[in-house]
This record gives C-alpha cells, sequence and structure tokens, in this order.
C-alpha cells in the first residue's frame, strides 16, 4: 500500500477540530481495507483489488458499498462461505463471448478478471460478453465501467443479489436489488458514468439509515400489507424493496422489468443462481453464486468522434437551465465526480459513529492497526 | 395481403351489435395500414413491413404505436421529410458490429434491416451490435427483440426521440422518451418481452389520453413550475415527461440516467442527432435523422439450458402470492400476451371514436377503402 504522506497533514488538522468522528484519507481507508483482507490469509493482489474497490466507493460517497461492506466480505471469509485465494477461470470461448467460473472467488477478482477479459474481446470483434457464475459480492458496478471507459470503452456490467426486492404486486421478495452500470468516455477524461440499483434504492442505503437511527422515504420499502415502511431496521428485517419507479401506475412495473433483465443476463445466462434461489442477505450457510455479465463495446466501430459528441451532450445537460437555481443539473456520474473532489479538498473521508465502531471491532478481531490510529496520538 | 376470412364472421357478429366503434380484425388493420402506404407510393415490401408492425402493436395493446402513428407517418412522407422508397445502407463492419446509414428510409424498414444483420453477425461472434444513423420513428421496439427471441436470442434494441422528457432538476425537455426493449426466449414459445419508454410512461400514453379526453396521473408530465401537469393537452403543447422514477427523490434520477443512457447507444453512438438536436416533436421541418441501436446475444456461447432456466424464473413469478388476489403478479411481456389472447377471442381490436374518424380522413385523403368497410352493408 501507498504510504500516506501530504494528505495526513491535512488529516491531522481535520481530526483535531471537533467532529464526531475523525476524516479518514483515502490511503488510510485503503491500508485498513488491504491489513484486514490480509489477516484473513487473503493474498496480497486480491486483498489490493478489494482496497481499491472499497475505498472507490467511499471516495465517490457510496457509503454503502465501501468500507460499509468489509465486515461483511471478512465474515463469509472466515465462514468458508467465499474462497479468497481461488482463481476464476474461463469455462468456454466463442468469437466476443466467453463464460467465467468465478469458482466462489471474492467477486471482487473475479470481477476485475473478467472485465479484462471482455476489454479484450472487444478489441477483437468490436463488442463482447462476458458471463459468469459461481461468484461472489462484487462491489460497486461502476468500478468496472470506470476501468473500461478509461481505455475508450463503453461498458455495461450487472450482477444478480439475494432476493430483497418485490416484483410489480407481488407480496415477498423475489429478486435481488439486480444494479447495473453503464460507463461511456467523453473527451479530456470526462465520461458518462450510470451506476444504479434497480429498486428505489440500494439495500446499502437502508443499512446505512440504520447506522443512522433515521427513517427511511415512502418510496424505498414495503411492509407486509404492500403499504411504505419508514422504519429501516423492520425494513432490513424481511426486505421488500420497491423496483425503481414505485408503484404499478408511477411505472414500478418497468423497475420490475428491469430487475428482471439483470437476473436474465446475470444469472440465468450464466448458470448461477438466480431469483429466489439466491440465498438470503446475510444468511452465509452456503456459497453466493452470483452472476455477472460484463458487455463491452468499442465506439470506434461506428461513427468517428464519439467522445466529442458525448462530451457535447454532457456539457449542454450541465448548462440546461434548472428549475431550481440552487440545484443544477447533472449528467450521471456527476455527484460521484463533485464528491471526489470534496474528499481531496478534506483530505478524507468521514465516517459516522456506528461504521467506526465496527472498524475498532473489526481491528481488534484481526489484529491489524486500527483505521485512522497512526495519527491519534498527535492531536 | 392475407385474406381476411373466418374472422369476418365474429367481426360481424360484434360490428352489429351496439358498440361505440366497429370492432376491426387484425388482417383488416393490415389490410387498411397496407393500403395508406401503398397509396403514397411506398414499395409493397415496406407497405408490408409497415402493416406488420403497425397492427402488432395494436394486437398487444399498444394503442399508442400503432395505428395512432399511422397518419404521422403519413405525413411525414407526403412532407418529403422521409423517404419511403429508399433502402439503408451498411457504411462500416467489424467483428461483431456493423454502422448502418439509414439514408432517410423508413424507420421500420431500417430496423428490419439492421436487426436483421445483427442477429447474422451474433450467429459469427456470439454477441453482435449495429449502430443506425440517419433513420426515422421506426414503431414498437418489442417487435425487433421478438423477431430475435423467436431464433433463440437475447436482443436489445433502443432509439432516441424527439425531445420530450426533463432530466432530473430540469425546466425543459431535453432526450426524447428513448425507449428499449430486452427479448430473451424462454422453453416453449414463452418469453420475456420488456419494452419501456424511460419516461414514466411513453408520449403516444399522453396523446391517447387527448384522443379520450381524460386527465393524466400526476407523474406522467410536468408544467413550467416543475408541478405535476393533469391535462393531457397543455401536457403535449410543450412536453416535459417525467423520468421513470418521477422526483429525484423517488429515484427519478435513475430514469434520467436510462435516458441518457439510451441517447449514448442509439444517437452518439451511431453520429445521428441526439438529445436536444433531435427536432420537436411533430414538426417536420426537416428529416429526423434518429438513431437505433440492436445488439443480439447468442445464450448458447454460456452455460446449457438458458431456455428452461428463464422458463423456471418466469413460472415461479407468475405463481408469487400477490398483494391483492384479483391481480396476479406479471412477467414483462405478459400484459401483452394477454391482450392477444383477448383479440384473439374477440376477433379484433376496437378503435376510440376519434382514431376512427382519423382512419376515415386518411381514407378519403389517399383514396384507399375505408378501415373496416368491408361489412358495413351487411349488417
Amino acid at each position: 500500500m501507498k504510504r500516506i504522506t501530504e494528505r495526513m497533514l491535512i488529516f491531522r488538522r481535520w481530526h483535531c477540530e471537533k467532529h464526531d468522528t475523525p476524516l479518514i484519507p483515502i490511503p488510510e481507508v485503503k491500508r485498513f481495507i488491504f491489513d484486514c483482507m490480509r489477516a484473513v490469509g487473503t493474498p496480497d493482489d486480491y486483498s489490493q483489488q478489494m482496497a481499491e474497490i472499497l475505498a472507490d466507493a467511499d471516495y465517490r460517497g457510496h457509503f454503502s458499498h465501501g468500507m460499509n461492506r468489509l465486515a461483511m466480505y471478512i465474515d463469509q471469509i472466515e465462514k468458508k462461505m467465499c474462497d479468497n485465494k481461488a482463481k476464476p477461470k474461463i469455462l468456454k470461448e466463442f468469437g466476443g463471448t466467453a463464460w467465467v467460473d468465478g469458482n466462489n472467488a471474492l467477486g471482487v477478482v473475479t470481477a476485475n478478471f473478467s472485465n479484462k477479459l471482455a476489454i479484450e474481446k472487444a478489441k477483437q470483434h468490436g463488442i463482447s460478453c462476458v458471463s459468469v457464475k459461481g461468484s461472489n459480492h462484487f462491489g460497486i458496478c461502476s468500478k468496472y465501467a470506470e476501468d473500461a471507459l478509461k481505455q475508450g470503452f463503453i461498458q455495461f456490467n450487472c450482477t444478480n443479489t439475494s432476493p430483497l426486492s418485490v416484483p410489480t404486486r407481488a407480496k415477498e421478495a423475489f429478486f435481488g436489488t439486480n444494479p447495473f452500470s453503464l460507463g461511456a468516455p467523453a473527451k479530456d477524461g470526462d465520461s458518462f458514468l450510470l451506476d444504479m440499483a434497480t429498486t428505489t434504492v440500494a439495500v446499502g442505503k437502508i443499512e446505512l439509515a440504520v447506522r443512522k437511527n433515521v427513517k427511511i422515504p415512502d418510496s424505498w420499502a414495503l411492509n407486509e400489507v404492500g403499504r411504505p415502511e419508514d422504519d429501516p431496521a423492520r425494513a432490513m428485517k424481511k426486505p421488500r424493496l420497491s423496483p425503481l419507479g414505485g408503484s404499478e401506475a408511477m411505472g414500478g412495473y418497468k423497475g420490475a422489468g428491469l430487475l428482471f433483465m439483470v437476473d436474465i443476463l446475470s444469472g440465468i445466462l450464466s448458470g448461477s443462481k438466480y431469483g429466489p434461489n439466491i440465498e438470503a442477505w446475510g444468511k452465509l450457510t452456503e456459497p453466493a453464486n452470483l452472476g455477472h455479465c460484463f458487455i463491452v463495446i468499442n465506439p470506434d466501430c461506428f461513427a468517428p468522434g464519439f467522445q466529442s459528441r458525448l462530451s457535447d451532450v454532457i456539457k449542454n445537460l450541465r448548462k440546461s437551465p434548472p428549475m431550481d437555481p440552487k440545484k443544477p443539473v447533472m449528467a450521471a456520474g456527476d455527484p460521484e465526480k463533485n464528491h471526489k473532489v470534496s474528499v481531496d479538498r478534506a483530505g478524507g473521508v468521514r465516517y459516522v459513529r456506528n461504521q467506526m465502531e465496527t472498524c475498532e471491532k473489526l481491528a481488534k478481531m484481526l489484529k491489524v492497526r486500527p483505521l485512522g490510529s497512526v495519527l491519534k496520538t498527535n492531536c
């Protein structure tokens, strides 16, 4: 892991101010995740991959998919539900396609492997599709799309997850939150980067509401009679997350269609588990056997000037007159770009108290240096 | 066109009962569309393609995309905005990809051409992408997905459209309603067939509300200050359709991301017009130059047994306990399958009065036999 230098100075300043929790520089976030992963016997290369993607989620402001997930990954490894030393392997290749078995390796490791393979195949065939079974939770979708768009490709990826969402008209959870990402490169490092659960919100957002002890909005989850559930703890006990769109009249059946579409591309295509056959969230009595899909398109195969045209649309969208002058119009990925700038400016991220306590417990349990401990004595 | 035989008997029976408008058998729907298209100089093969896709939309129950669109297509041809004799051509091919110029031909003709090309390329490369510029309105997306899934393929297609929808936080329309479809084959002719505008509803639904003279729900469109617009005529005057999800808190930013995603894959990739550069709906002062995208995947390249697994999920979803026993849970495409059954049972479709009047005007203007006229004298 990289050593922490200048950022530590900023960290020190922030830490000594009156904040509920300390500011943690991103390299320290990565150091802690790396150390925890290594402590449970994960090879250094894989620990590094985990550190990169989880820290990246927090850097983007998606705290639901960063440090918030570390304890779960550790738990999966310790319960032997995920093999943190395993390698994914290619089962079949044809033209621009490949079928991969994750071999119950870390989802992030399998996803990075499959994404690289998809990029190579897109170079040869203009478009590629890598379908993956036998995998685990792979973190934040947009990281893989961003890795591909930085090389000039359009990338789509998706994954199925534990049953958490209620299809339109149904009483119980059937599909996961089934997220996907689509990334595309614009000029001068700009990009379009959509990353969305196909439910109204990702389950991590409800977990965070539990951590913060706040109520959740009407459209996020339903209770047992189909009415909105505002208590995040109850919503997590027997999850019934709403598909994007909410009620049937509001177009929720489209969100339900998106949930199913993602499972077709990830679970049903790959032969992993799918729909309600996936084990309940957090149960951990068997390997997850999740499915993913990575589709990469080389825009150079079509009309020249893709990146310029995309930049044009992004810039015009950002310049669109807003309904409320205080809320500028944004393109997908802009809130995350803005969050990165604010983290850079501040010198790190700040976790909620409950998250810091989870990290303290992890540090003790795994006998690794506590998160953000390095400068505590200097304040 | 096929001759109308047995269905005419049913049609005769229905027509003679006390209904506001007559029941029109599907072959008669096709006959009328074919005759109108031919009357404006469209080659028979192309007129047939138009008849098939528009009648198919009404057969599925998507009246917004069937006969409702005929007058607009005729108008485009008569104003020389669309060349009903032109042929699309391939500009570039590489691996599983092709770039097509529609040459301002009928959108349906260009889309059928491109979809066939994509299917052939998927046979050779496992996955394919055909990107299309210089096209026109291509009717209902799901027709192309269904044509591909009947041959055993997963198919995704999308198109951009005239600016009609308001991205999250914006004041004016920027993207179209940008629909897409994803179809996948299950066992014994069953299928998953998602077809959705990435707005809460397609613009045709608002047009139909005008035809029916009824108010529209809150989540469909906004007024000039960002409040819901319930008058469909006002909503059509300066359209501000809501992205899927509705407000920002309800996940509308995801719908806005989907609107943009579709334009990336259809307009920006192909070099057609895109975003607010597309001419306003119904203006018809220049060729539309719309973009489409057709992606076809051969599921046989991955885990064997795709169709069985998809059937399993579809059946289980349909069997899911519903919140309201009167409203069974459905898979994407089921409402359309059910509508087809009811049309078959009834022996045809019934258009609203206003639509019949439009068809009467078309018949007079183009000097073709009026819709459903054949048996009028027998009642």
